[in-house]
């Protein structure tokens, strides 16, 4: 990889091993399609590259659509772009300061589904959720439990969350509350976001990951605790989750991961159509920041389901993938208490609560709390890959 | 209501007190927008009404968009051109045989969400699913428990199903088995299609139902119960239903079906939030045929939850509501044995097989049958309003 000659600082997110899609605008003009590099975005509208119409659009699902093949061609094109100093003069002109932009939510959501990947968290959740019962259910380690979340309310990084309200159970009471949620929490996630679709009828096999999915996103899915615990019985999480979903506006090339692939043991092996392929987990390590304080570092490369397999599963039954369907790794814990990935893990359901500088403590969150979500892929090379951030502030619950 | 001068056959689903929207196409002809009455579906995007240009696409979306005030401004502007024979002159060069024409899924889905309304389906599952447990959850009868299904695999009604493929135990193995689903199924519901968005973080109230509630679809969820047996712990359904679910071509406006209002009787009183307004039950009587034949008549006035305490639900919490958006009862089944919506209750799992008039039995279904849903709404001057139908055949498993 030769080297940018586009400014780069040292320790940027966003090197040119990179390259981001987002969707951005500036005052007064119409949003379009960019990648990160530096502290500057690309405006690829501007360029003479492939599929150039698809960047003057609002949304990456044009371009997405299109496969690997255009995705991988439109990155070599963009990396001889920026690396090679005879394409200065006419680039140049079209790297805008990040500082001058309002990014948006960066594709359409399509359909959403989260899983629940991560062995440590589902073990924690279970101990908490379901104490005296096995924490694992029985199917855990056959397959990857998913659900279905709701897509029309995953939101752009820095929208404000407003409390949800609904029903739970306060203490020994008989019959349930309504109100405003006294448990907020958040989960630190990793989205992938497919590009091409499949058919209704088929399925997609493991191998074919990199053929459908375009990126990667970091995803904070909202939970309301007290909300989901008198709800998820026996159809799962609904409105417990379904009031708010972070994305990050970055969404980072799988092309630009594959030399930060990592292969999670799994015992038992699982059935052939989850064990073909490269197993994709990844070497992402997340920050979560609570009012701008360290909480947690979960290591995505804990996780023991990989994204490949759960395209897998999601598509065994023949359901279609639709460009722009989101599809979420579930919270990511690690072993250590300051690698789990939500605050009912952190606290232990508020049994232990943090501290803060401030001298306050949470067990769940409070009314103007800020949640930031980061992360960086460490590649082979020991390049590190950032994903930016995905942020929310609560707000008060509406009366 | 005046007597129309366009044909209507006596028993027809479609008298003009009806009017459902559908999006059709002729050979050579863009799909555009129309509704049916009797025989004849009226091509909509050729008369002289408020916001025809919405009557030019392929969906019902943009005018579902509009809001209530414009819905009824259309159908008493349709009702005038029906009805009154001065305009027979210039509408009936407008009238198109439905033989002569393809109908296509009358709207862009959104978010799709599926409910468990009926206190005797879900009595019959909770016995069947949790033998030896009580069989209503305990939050059952404080909440409509509901979950999100996926909204890219809703198809139209005459889509081949193919059966799914997936995880689940057989007998007292072990482990799970991988291949086509065994217990293929189907679930007779009510679909309810969502016209007006609303804010996230703002609640819709019970009593604004029908200003955000456009028509009502007939669906069939098709359900592997296999699938979904192995799955469904701790998280919810997912693959058992996701393969495909069957909606009907036409969308019989709410306002049409005001007439066909009931109020069912719940204990305990619902908490205040569910409480309001008029409650939407509906006298809708529906048939399900397996291979033509008549196998059960669910009555969906008995079902416990209604479709505004449903939509008053579902955004209690915040989440915001898009247009196209589809939310469904759940499957409908009535308190004797021939009202069941689904064959896992009408066989009670396959313990009491179905008998076919062909001298053939069924526990579920098997390849090449043909599953039909219709209904008919009662109002109270007996005005009898149809639904069309949903239908589906199932192809063999993809190899």
């Amino acid at each position: 990889m030769t080297h940018p000659w586009a400014p780069v600082p040292g320790n940027s997110d966003f090197p040119v091993q990179n390259l981001p899609y987002g969707v951005f605008s500036q005052p007064g003009k119409d949003p379009r399609v960019g990648v990160a590099i530096g502290d500057a975005v690309l405006d690829l509208s501007q360029l003479d590259l492939p599929y150039r119409a698809d960047f003057a659009t609002a949304s990456l699902n044009p371009f997405m659509s299109r496969g690997h093949q255009a995705w991988r061609a439109v990155r070599a094109r963009l990396t001889e772009l920026l690396t090679d100093p005879i394409h200065r003069p006419s680039v140049q002109p079209h790297l805008i300061p990040r500082s001058d932009i309002t990014l948006h939510l960066p594709f359409q959501v399509a359909d959403y589904a989260d899983f629940y990947a991560s062995e440590h968290h589902a073990t924690n959740l279970g101990k908490i959720f379901r104490p005296g019962q096995p924490s694992l259910p029985p199917n855990w380690k056959h397959l990857p439990i998913g659900y279905h979340g709701r897509a029309g309310t995953v939101v752009k990084s820095g929208t404000p969350v407003v409390r949800p309200k609904g029903q739970y159970m306060v203490g020994d009471a008989s019959a349930p509350a309504f109100g405003p949620s006294r448990r907020l929490d958040i989960e630190a996630e990793i989205g992938f976001v497919v590009g091409t679709p499949s058919a209704q009828g088929t399925s997609v096999p493991a191998t074919a990951f990199a053929d459908h999915v375009f990126g990667v996103v970091l995803v904070n899915d909202w939970s309301a605790r007290d909300i989901q615990a008198w709800e998820y019985t026996p159809l799962g999480p609904f409105l417990g989750k379904s009031f708010a979903t972070s994305v990050s506006p970055w969404v980072v090339p799988l092309d630009a991961l594959s030399a930060a692939r990592v292969h999670p043991h799994q015992d038992p092996a699982p059935l052939p159509y989850l064990s073909k392929g490269q197993r994709w987990g990844l070497d992402i390590t997340m920050e979560i920041r609570l009012n701008g304080h360290l909480v947690s570092t979960p290591p995505f490369g804990s996780v023991y389901w990989t994204a490949d397999q759960q395209l897998a599963h999601m598509t065994s039954n023949g359901a279609s993938l639709r460009t722009g369907d989101l599809y979420a790794s579930g919270t990511v814990s690690g072993p250590r208490r300051d690698q789990r990935g939500s605050l009912i893990e952190l606290t232990w359901n508020g049994a232990e609560p943090l501290e803060l500088p401030d001298g306050s403590s949470r067990s769940y969150l409070m009314d103007g709390d800020t949640v930031t979500i980061s992360a960086s892929a460490r590649c082979a090379d020991g390049t590190r890959l950032g994903f930016g951030e995905t942020t929310g502030t609560i707000g008060p619950a509406d009366v």
